[in-house]
């Protein structure tokens, strides 16, 4: 029943066991696309509501637009064709005929969604146009696939808004990545470092990419979203064009930004341990599983009773709570069960509970076990699912800031993002030249430079010792 | 301001008109697809809520599958290959290499799960399997397109589950028609005729099909949802067996179900009428919209705060208000645009109403206004609202009771499915030759075959005049 993998000694094999043991996904037939099973499904799907209540209370409507972008459009930002062609699927054969011109899987939706914009919006009165959609994209992946990390096919939702002003673009940036930050940290429950991505790490054919950047268990940091300011570098060759106020006919300025099933992802590693997942409670599908305890027959019906009322009592006041009253397995091999598939809390309830009007709960993140009075039950499971969320972002942060430190010296850093890995903070001149070098020797790139922090440069370049430009985050990343 | 099509004369251009005035849908680049703006999409929201929550209540679970389908698992069911194979769209090229196996783009999804089915059930234990995705599908129409009705790319729900008997295939099967029913009369408020399908008609590899058949205003059919007996039909071919209690190892039996963004086509075209759209209220992303009318600017203000106060006094009471306070526009240009956008309830609030403590209430559906105490909003608004619900649906039950009548003769039968189109209840002996004659001389099919009516056969067949088996409903469809 317990996992073969210990998260702490095999990050990768653990990982693997108990996305598969815990039921959230499958490999397919499909080389490097997943199934995504129940529980993950039902957690993007808490994510999603989550998000989309956040973006429609700012502004945001939803859309869909095709899944297939004509080669021709998606070569019309040049830089942007670049980046993706080299992992596009592509479209040749529609019924029984060869197409005229092949149609990619969209990767991203800039192109298809911005030939639209160039016909719908005219003055200023159109703008600002705030849209964003829910979808699959497929990114034709050469390394190995890795649930929820890294597959061919995933789910996200892409937001795509048009501006008058360069200033009204910064301003929705702004407020993108505080959303972002509220879901990923306040629900997801992992603390992130927010910055803006170096020039060879930035969104093809984007001015420049903000990024809210997590830190896993093995020392390898995850981008866990993206908010590009694209400037008016998609504008220009699509011509969305408005006439201003003024009377001018002005290019709008753009934004594009995306979450994606890879938070699922980085829920797993982040909080789960050698017993399996650990779900933080404002995603979790399922907060709380009633577990009856009988040893004697008369006893069963009162138990089953009192389950089913405990039940009802939590569901009623918005908890979203089970039972699972399965009388082939034993409350033990229970208790395993439903702390692989990460339930953050527990409620016990035998003979004697019933006796003494209690209940046991029992918590997944710390294995503390109390006893309450039944009824104070709604109260002290709203408190406990609260500590619990409390805990696994405290407990994550703290992980956070342990694996972030400041390099001594160019050996010193890449010595520790070769060995222990996490961020180095470093000073950084801007060139290419010393960005590579560091990636060459330690496989790590800059995640991030901090916003504030970008062109202080104090003193000087980590790698080369010219005057530095910035201060950047390095880091291995998946 | 007004349409340039009448629905009466011209339905077909008044249908494109309404939506692309309306702003539903716009063609895109890529050709057969089209975008969902945000108004259709929001109606599509509505309608997955909707079902999604009957689903749930009733044991069903969402899940996501590759959108990729290998040729040789598409081949696996023979008959289903065949029928689905003229349409689909095929991935041959991902990055720079030509692919292996060539990749359908999912028409539907049944090999692609069921090829996971097999893995996963093992045991009566594991019975039945519920799952249910929302997902895009595409399907390489070759006739033209028609926005929401026919589409390469639309969207939808599909529902697989796997029982131990046929008796529980069946008992789903009534469930789901009952849940679809649901949808379409109660919420979309299109009234429609359920039964079987004729084999000819049948989805490519099923049992048989039930189906949920609509009547358009221009005497058409439209199939609103189809629910698939697939029998062990795919059970077989992908070995989806599972021990039963009595130890012996036998195969599932399996349903699938779907229904797509086609509903929003039905929404339109049974509703609308010559002033633009008409939507349901209950999937209406805007139930009430507010406008104010002032003459004199010394009366705006205090019209403004009312028109905000009604409408905050109907937010709070779960009423989907929206206002129109935009000063370019005058509030017979703001009725007008409204009424095209299908809004079902308009409240006017003027000088003389706020002087008299009242407000203005205008149905969309029937264009009768009445003037309400402003303390009784929330009551009358929600009453008018059922009201309208409630009238829509009548009035399209009471023009598809219209539209169905009983041939007298053959000839007769097929002057009507020429002329006036609609539901012609006739007797059928069973043989494919008869139903294809129907086709050949007046273009119409078996629609359904009606429960309980199945295999009664009265009469003679009205093709060829010997023993009939079917009462059946031909009719020219979408």
């Amino acid at each position: 029943m317990t996992l073969e993998n210990k998260k702490s000694e095999n990050l990768s094999a653990w990982y693997i066991e108990v996305i598969q043991r815990a039921q959230l996904a499958d490999y397919s037939p499909v080389q490097g696309c997943i199934v995504f099973r129940e529980t993950a499904y039902a957690i993007w799907e808490r994510i999603r509501e989550i998000l989309d209540r956040m973006l429609k209370e700012t502004g945001h409507r939803n859309v869909y637009f095709p899944l297939f972008i004509p080669e021709s459009l998606l070569r019309k930002e040049a830089e942007h064709f670049e980046g993706f062609v080299p992992e596009c699927a592509w479209v040749t054969i529609g019924g029984d005929s060869e197409l005229g011109e092949r149609l990619a899987i969209r990767p991203t939706s800039e192109t298809i969604i911005y030939s639209m914009y160039s016909k719908w919006i005219r003055g200023w009165r159109d703008l600002p146009v705030k849209l964003n959609q829910w979808c699959n994209v497929v990114r034709w992946e050469t390394k190995m696939t890795k649930p929820f990390l890294r597959t061919r096919e995933f789910l996200w939702q892409e937001g795509h808004t048009c501006h008058a002003t360069l200033e009204e673009a910064e301003e929705e940036i702004k407020l993108i990545l505080q959303i972002y930050r509220r879901l990923i940290e306040e629900h997801l429950a992992i603390p992130v470092l927010v910055g803006i991505k170096s020039e060879s790490e930035k969104f093809a054919g984007a001015f420049y990419t903000a990024t809210l950047e997590a830190m896993m268990p093995d020392g390898k940091a995850l981008q866990a979203g993206t908010v590009h300011n694209l400037g008016q570098n998609f504008s220009k060759p699509f011509e969305i064009i408005f006439q201003d106020r003024d009377g001018e006919n002005k290019y709008v300025w753009q934004t594009s930004w995306g979450v994606s099933t890879r938070l699922i992802g980085a829920m797993i590693m982040v909080h789960g341990d050698d017993k399996g997942l650990i779900i933080p409670p404002k995603v979790a599908p399922i907060q709380v599983v009633c577990i009856p305890i009988f040893y004697k027959e008369e006893e069963t019906e009162t138990i089953l009773e009192e389950v089913e009322r405990v039940r009802e009592t939590l569901l009623e006041s918005g908890v979203r709570a089970e039972v699972d009253i399965r009388r082939e397995y034993t409350p033990g091999w229970k208790f395993n069960e439903w702390e692989l598939r990460g339930v953050p809390l527990r409620v016990e309830i035998g003979p004697r509970d019933v006796r003494e009007g209690k209940v046991t709960l029992a918590r997944r993140d710390t294995g503390e076990r109390i006893s309450v009075e039944e009824e104070e039950i709604v109260e002290k499971v709203e408190e406990m699912l609260n500590e619990i969320q409390k805990n696994l972002f405290e407990r994550a942060k703290k992980f956070l800031e342990d694996m972030t430190e400041e390099a001594s010296s160019y050996d010193n850093m890449i010595e520790i993002l070769r060995k222990r890995g996490g961020f180095v903070r470093a000073e950084w001149c801007g060139s290419p030249e010393c960005e590579k070098r560091v990636k060459e020797e330690s496989g790590a790139t800059i995640r991030l430079i901090p916003p504030g922090e970008k062109g202080v440069g104090r003193k000087t370049c980590i790698v080369c010792g010219r005057k530095s430009k910035y201060i950047v985050y390095f880091a291995r990343a998946y």
